[in-house]
């Protein structure tokens, strides 16, 4: 099991905070959008003499409420299809477990999301990568990009939408094609919506508003972007596929139940109103806006306009990003604040690529997010290692 | 991936309340003790204006409390020993996981907790079952019966004290023997002291208080039974062993944080009064007291004291212990009221071993306990099933 990539960046953060410089953290996942105080309350004013397990599929109050949450946003699915999750990690993993053995292949395109590596590590399972490219906005490879990593092994193809790590929301050819593909290969499509409320300029469309394909299609959700929850750890395992829902419930079992308090507190999101994320989109949109104009104002820096999540990817004209974001951390301040960034090769799985790239999260106010841009623009005039080279080619489907 | 046993019952206990009759649920490990007040409200005056992720090891100031109080109970762990899991679950995934490949074996006794056969499943471990006798109180087999059990593919060996399901607390020297054994053979062993303040009549002696072995020690627990915290989902994986301790914080960081506001619960655990587990400890002994007593009384049934936690097993004069929990809900009403046990056959990995057994979990008053009880006897007197059989041999060590 590899260290996180996060993970040996940390030290040097720390470093810099013990000289007294402030570090502005893009380079996590963790929004700084106030959790919606009525489903703090709903925690803190919840009668609780005996804190019990909960069923091991969640509250059946709570699966209700989700599934009339799906019913709005147009995903047809029942309380029997909702498995609630330990965060969406357990979604994921409980997904690895049920529809793949150990040895068997699992195609995603990359980059993706680090912990996908760790979960397949951890379920013995295999990831065939298929790239997408900065220059396309990290849109769809072709779909014979697919077809082609397709072997006897192949079970599953997982999909980030909106994408973590790079914002590409993906359209609804898109996932046609890759329905159809699954369809005709008999493989399941894993769909990872965590960012799903999160679209800027296309519509959204969940895995599960596709037709005819019930029985290949799962999603892995959570609560923990939606409404700013991450700590809640409350996620849930959604299929209609009879078969797989019981095999995740029997992995749910081990381990007895999600959270409690927590359900609680997402349960109390039925009672947002409608308009709840008019406010939040609006706001990472305008956090969006400011950054790809700053990064695109930089020379040498080139990034697509990222649909949905709150990331950025980037190009930079540096040597290698690793190096380049430890640098930023050990020897470097602009007013004595710096900047934290990833490192963009954790989220490939073939070696090599991505040494030029980083992924930001517009996680911090825009004024912060200003900041942070300005001190990226003033480090890149002095970092040692700068060098203006030709980003990676685009789409050399030869390989 | 198997079902839970429970799980085959739950359907004629859902019958059965159709029907009106009253369901005594001396099945699971879930108590009715009520959960202290002030760790409830110290998330429910908590100021939280983002539920963040907590970091991966949980809460530096929870983890310092939770060293402060293993010292208190004689386990000398400092902070960098303990990792916070959602559960004890996670404890036992992450230490399967950590301490074994695919294909290597686990030895543990049995009767044993019916989730770590899920456990051994999910992480592709073999169990190797070292029967405890039911006549000898199901106290620890000889230690050759271990030796002989031990092959190049064994790697640890799993102890759960006070026991889950038995109630049997294990001495300070059937422990180091167990410890010579796993030091003697390179083995980890893994100890499982969910209900370590529940000991009634002997020194509780954990794993941790052994000398001489810290690199092979490691301690799965979980707040569940202790504070009657069972939905809260908080556990800790402790060890001195700083490599494990290194692997499974790489497994930890693939879920990114346990649970944030349980943390925040049992962080106030600290604040409770030294005086607090004598309540407790004094309510379980009272029911245990009584349902032995009740028990010995039954013709044909056969009952050690057991010595911790909070369950009986018991032999029950009838033909098998699977079909009669199923009639006693399907078929069986005395005053309108019925009782759901759980049969011993889930508990051990020997093939028609504990046929003739179940567990009680004394986790209702002493009232309905008493009519419980009551409801057992009745059912015995009538029960097509009944047979007046020899018990199981004990120390049949040949094999």
């Amino acid at each position: 099991m590899p260290l996180s990539p996060y993970r040996r960046l940390t030290p040097f953060a720390d470093a810099a905070k013990q000289r007294g410089v402030h570090v502005h953290h893009l380079n996590i996942g963790q929004p700084d959008i106030e959790t919606p105080p009525t489903m703090v309350a709903a925690v803190q004013q919840a009668d609780i003499r005996v804190l019990e397990y909960s069923p091991t599929a969640g509250y059946l109050s709570y699966r209700r409420k989700l599934a009339a949450y799906y019913q709005r946003v147009g995903i047809p699915v029942s309380v029997d299809d909702i498995l609630v999750t330990t965060g969406g990690s357990e979604a994921i993993f409980f997904a690895l477990m049920c529809c793949l053995n150990p040895g068997d292949e699992l195609i995603i395109p990359e980059p993706f999301y680090g912990a996908y590596t760790a979960f397949a590590v951890a379920t013995d399972v295999r990831i065939v990568p298929v790239t997408s490219y900065l220059a396309d906005g990290f849109a769809l490879p072709p779909i014979e990009e697919f077809e082609r990593r397709i072997t006897p092994r192949t079970k599953a193809l997982l999909l980030c939408t909106p994408n973590n790590p790079t914002g590409y929301v993906y359209s609804r050819q898109e996932l046609e094609l890759l329905k159809d593909l699954c369809v005709r290969h008999n493989l399941y499509l894993l769909s990872d919506e965590a960012y799903r409320e999160f679209c800027y300029d296309r519509e959204y469309v969940s895995a599960l508003h596709l037709q005819g394909a019930d029985e290949h299609l799962v999603v892995l959700d959570t609560i923990s972007k939606r409404y700013s929850s991450c700590g809640a750890r409350i996620g849930a395992f959604v299929t209609k596929n009879k078969a797989l829902q019981l095999a995740a419930f029997k992995f749910a079992q081990m381990r007895i139940s999600p959270p409690g308090l927590a359900q609680v507190l997402a349960e109390a999101a039925s009672e947002l109103p409608e308009s709840y994320f008019d406010h939040t989109k609006a706001e990472y949109l305008a956090r969006r806006d400011l950054m790809v104009r700053r990064l695109q104002a930089i020379p040498g820096v080139q990034c697509p306009v990222p649909g949905g999540a709150f990331y950025v990817m980037a190009h930079l004209p540096v040597d290698d990003c690793d190096r380049f974001c430890q640098w930023l951390l050990e020897s470097f301040a602009y007013e004595n604040e710096t900047v934290m960034l990833s490192p963009a090769s954790g989220f490939y799985a073939t070696k090599g690529l991505g040494r030029q790239q980083i992924r930001m999260a517009y996680v911090l106010n825009c004024a912060d997010l200003d900041r942070a841009l300005t001190c990226l623009e003033q480090a890149l005039l002095v970092y040692p290692g700068r060098e203006i080279a030709v980003p990676e080619p685009a789409l050399d489907h030869s390989h």
